[in-house]
């Protein structure tokens, strides 16, 4: 396994699970200092919510190599070898380098942040999220200074998710945004009341603005971010613009690489092209069932799962991942945000013609305490009616309200089908209709209206 | 449409939207004082959460016939005469009786309380809560009674709702219980984990006691419920032992009733073998999409659909109801309990073999505040691995994730498809593997092993 968070060391265990160490020799290669953690934690150890890294690492590395995984912890895969099944590595404690040969290979390399090239990006006090030791790094600087103004670049998941970590903590925070909208997984319109909500917070939003540098002072740490038009003071600077596949050595192998960069994989996770080479999560491509195409969507959930599926098979069983529909959930304090499916531009690239509906709901009967109120937008395909995608913004249960709608459009209903389903309903949980089924409910009027 | 309430007038308020007055003349009988009410939220009106009576109240009476419904409150329809396609009715008020005929009938006469036949089930003190009726006259008895001992006949989802209540009101509440455990709908072994965190609550369960009389003081007034074995003292007493369906006048007239006395209709809502007469919520049965068998489930939810699709219909549109996968949700203070599909005992009685698996799991990710712990049961047919059903028991988070899984029943999905379905994951909103996810690859093991 070249890496040793969720990938690949979900691979490894469930190939240990199916094959002892009598069967199934296991070596995995890990660059950094931990295994098995949740990236997706961070914004909550930085926000205080979670007290302590070691929380979000679900096995140790010692937890590992007691279940007879050879886990190499800061060591790093330099070279593979496809033609003499073989990876080259470098300890880097002490420099030294070998070749390490395999039958199977599990290519986990993960994401890297998309580090804008600009003038201060380095800078003390300019900070990505995306490993533990990033979030140590931050969580140092917060402590070791004293002014109170923070600046996100990016308002994508990771952005609103700092942004919210950051006023837990008391920072004045501005968010820089390049698109119109906060969070682009979202169609502009629903952008829009993530972007109301964030100023409700008292979040400084500035959309459509593309950081030009980042000042610094003499002794080089930062004091501000500039854009074309203005400049926003900081004492310290969180990049959240989102990562790109870390292929830089599967590219190097000759191995298949889609048009998003990552690696491209058949349906049982095996690289295209190539027997024994595997490889999931953050670093390969996947199948969007709904459009057809392939898609880098980096997320812990695939991550594992596609590690439970190499391993799997490696073990000798069998198991596939048929593809995703795009499903996210997130949250910038109460408020909750979702998506799943086709945004109105993805249908549009996809070559889909759809009708948009959006309807205004709560989350419990409108009677009972604390029922708040819940956006959700709905496409569906013109004359099938088929579903295509939905997004919701609001409070305290609409997030995972999605998940109707991605195990309809896994199951491909029509959104008249779903006008029928059978959801859990009482006061506390749900209006009568559920904020789904009334979108579905409109939805269907809308492609009966649309015609032919 | 004889009953005013959701289904009579869902279908009265969808057909005036598609025919104007001057193509359809609607009248609707309604025999109480209230139309369009919630019934499902008398619970929390009578626990406080829900402040005054008119919350309940969807749509008034005046607001019906703003619409052009003539909508005959306090008028009771005593027959039902097919054959001359006309309604005899009585105005409570005045004791006037007339016919009016009809071209389209619409039955929606709703359910009735399971009176048990026991010396003292009428006695002052005793409450059902099947009517706002109900609600206000057991309010007044809380309001004049001093004593504070209350007990509740039934553990049902009605039952459960009323001991919240009445502990939220500050009464000891003792819940007296036939079956083995709370919660019939769910297996034992899940009741179990109702009747345990009920306990905890401070409610005394009595499981396995059949009520054999409500005992009175002198004056008439409940003093005791008293089963073979014991006395429970009671200053009021609420029955919530469930409701059959309310066919007398239909039975009367001809029409055709299923095994548990609820009309019969066809997938448009139209009572089998009559052209023009339509019946839909909780007097109907409806079909069990997983067991195949048609049932009585009175739900508010099912009644709104039904009144949707009968409005549709009789308005000259084309809507029809597949039937149900059987989904419930109720909860009893932080409590939240979840079904859909078929218990072990429904599927043998279906004639299906199955597996079943019981997972504990989170209702985040394990390090996120306020993680909550949840217990999955899942019921998996034998070789297919097809989906049958799904329990959930649990804090917040529990009860709409049942949702998965009955869009996947619906669908029709094997719980090896199910285990890579596309799902919301953040850390504050599910673990990586979200819960329903972990039961599904545990059936999928158990569905495996089970062989052929």
């Amino acid at each position: 396994m070249i890496g040793g968070d969720a990938t690949g060391m979900s691979a490894a265990s469930q190939a240990r699970r199916m094959r002892g160490p009598d069967e199934l020799e296991i070596v995995a290669f890990e660059r950094g200092r931990f295994s098995s953690y949740s990236a997706c934690g961070i914004p909550y150890w930085v926000g205080g919510d979670v007290t302590g890294r070691d929380r979000l690492i679900a096995r140790t590395p010692e937890e590992h190599r007691a279940r007879d995984i050879d886990l190499r912890m800061r060591t790093e895969v330099l070279e593979i070898d496809v033609e003499k099944q073989r990876v080259r590595a470098r300890d880097l404690g002490s420099g030294a380098e070998s070749w390490t040969p395999y039958d199977q290979l599990v290519i986990a390399t993960g994401a890297r942040p998309v580090h804008p090239s600009l003038p201060g990006a380095h800078a003390r006090g300019v900070h990505g999220v995306q490993t533990l030791e990033d979030g140590q790094a931050l969580l140092d600087t917060l402590a070791a200074t004293e002014g109170r103004r923070a600046v996100v670049v990016g308002a994508g998941y990771i952005g609103v998710e700092m942004a919210e970590a950051l006023l837990t903590r008391g920072y004045e925070v501005t968010v820089v945004n390049r698109g119109a909208e906060p969070m682009a997984t979202l169609d502009a319109d629903m952008g829009r009341l993530v972007h109301d909500a964030m100023e409700g917070m008292g979040i400084a939003m500035v959309n459509g603005a593309e950081v030009t540098e980042i000042r610094t002072d003499g002794e080089g740490r930062v004091r501000a971010v500039a854009t074309a038009d203005a400049e926003y003071p900081a004492d310290v600077v969180v990049l959240g613009i989102g990562v790109q596949p870390e292929t830089t050595l599967a590219e190097r192998a000759g191995l298949p690489l889609g048009g998003a960069g990552g690696l491209l994989t058949d349906l049982a996770m095996r690289v295209r092209g190539h027997e024994n080479v595997w490889a999931g999560g953050d670093c390969v491509e996947v199948l969007d069932l709904v459009s057809g195409r392939e898609r880098h969507i980096p997320l812990g959930t695939h991550a594992n799962k596609h590690g439970q599926i190499i391993g799997t098979n490696i073990g000798g069983g069998y198991a596939t991942f048929p593809g995703v529909v795009g499903t996210a959930v997130s949250k910038v304090c109460a408020l909750e945000i979702a998506r799943t499916g086709l945004r109105e531009k993805d249908a549009r690239r996809a070559g889909l013609q759809f009708e948009t509906v959006t309807i205004e709901s709560t989350s419990r009967a409108g009677y009972y305490p604390d029922a708040a109120p819940m956006t959700v937008k709905m496409l569906a395909e013109r004359r099938t009616g088929r579903l295509l995608g939905v997004q919701i913004v609001g409070r305290e249960g609409a997030g995972k309200r999605v998940d109707i709608a991605a195990v309809a459009l896994t199951a491909g209903m029509t959104v008249e089908q779903m006008t029928t389903l059978d959801l859990g309903y009482a006061p506390p949980f749900s209006p009568v209709w559920d904020p789904v089924l009334v979108a579905a409910r409109k939805a269907v009027g809308a492609v009966r209206r649309g015609g032919a």
